[in-house]
């Protein structure tokens, strides 16, 4: 039976929802004998719905994307702050939750802490999050908060992090190919 | 049977562990019937353990207990960025697949699209983060991804957003008393 793997990441936020991208993830996981679940997949016409109500129906697509999954490969690159995109992070935690092996990968080499302390050091200078400082900075050599990165390693695989050219951090798929050799190394 | 309650959210990174505004958590759990459940509760000793190892034995301890607790309330507050802590959203979306309750609170009252703009406006004068420039921004009139958002929203329950005294925003718990006041209205 084939694999389906989720494919967690904030590309859907790239013009276009990242199709490009996706269609890219789907060929590598045929390539490795998967197949790949795309968060955009059987979108539904929402655009009809008042703007939470949009919100909610891909909620539950998104979810029914998942326990239709066999695992989960997220895109784990830093989103518009230290840690990576927060609706991934559900995703990776629903997915651990459900017993189904958990993925992921990062192309921003730079570990949490290291990201932790660049962060406070440019909000003490712009004055913006006050009610951050003087929080502690978790240092476990991980790449990002070690829920995420316990549960993969939980499932028995590192994060793999990849340095990417300049401005290919959400597009690069250098890390997801070696997450489904990982994967296609393991017998499930 | 006494409802457990996992307390989720950033104050872990508080000075001291956040053990002061977990304790006052709990004596309203008590106020309202339940038992709060904090992931400092019963933390091993893992200092003789390599960093990495460390954070893994925190993972399994959280793990336990939300597999203990019978719902989450979470403290959605931005963290170190323009979403909430991203380990809260994974235990988020580890409660949703248990069918757990999934609550939530910020104390922040900008919404997520709001936040996200403000980010862009100074991540683009700072030329931090270009790699996410273009990105689109939901607009779903929600405190937080979609994702976090839905969840608690299908378990019945809406985000609560508090406006508190500026620096209080990982420390008031306005917003976390009227989760448990839902929560006790319902019958679960």
């Amino acid at each position: 039976m084939t694999l389906k793997i989720y494919l967690a990441g904030p590309e859907v936020f790239l013009p276009g929802f990242g199709a490009d991208v996706f269609a890219e993830k789907k060929r590598l996981c045929a390539e490795h004998g998967f197949s790949g679940i795309s968060p955009m997949d059987g979108e539904l016409d929402t655009a009809h719905l008042p703007p939470f109500e949009q919100g909610l129906a891909i909620y539950r697509g998104n979810i029914g994307h998942m326990r239709n999954a066999d695992a989960i490969v997220a895109n784990m690159t830093p989103f518009r702050g230290v840690s990576m995109d927060s609706g991934t992070a559900f995703e990776m935690g629903f997915m651990a939750a459900l017993g189904k092996p958990v993925l992921g990968y990062t192309n921003v080499t730079a570990g949490f802490a290291e990201r932790s302390d660049r962060y406070y050091l440019a909000s003490v200078h712009a004055g913006t999050d006050p009610y951050t400082a003087g929080t502690s900075i978790e240092r476990f050599d991980m790449a990002d908060n070690l829920m995420m990165v316990g549960a993969a390693a939980e499932a028995g695989f590192p994060v793999i992090a990849t340095k990417v050219e300049p401005g290919q951090e959400l597009r690069d798929l250098q890390g997801f190919a070696a997450c489904l050799r990982l994967l296609a190394g393991k017998s499930l």
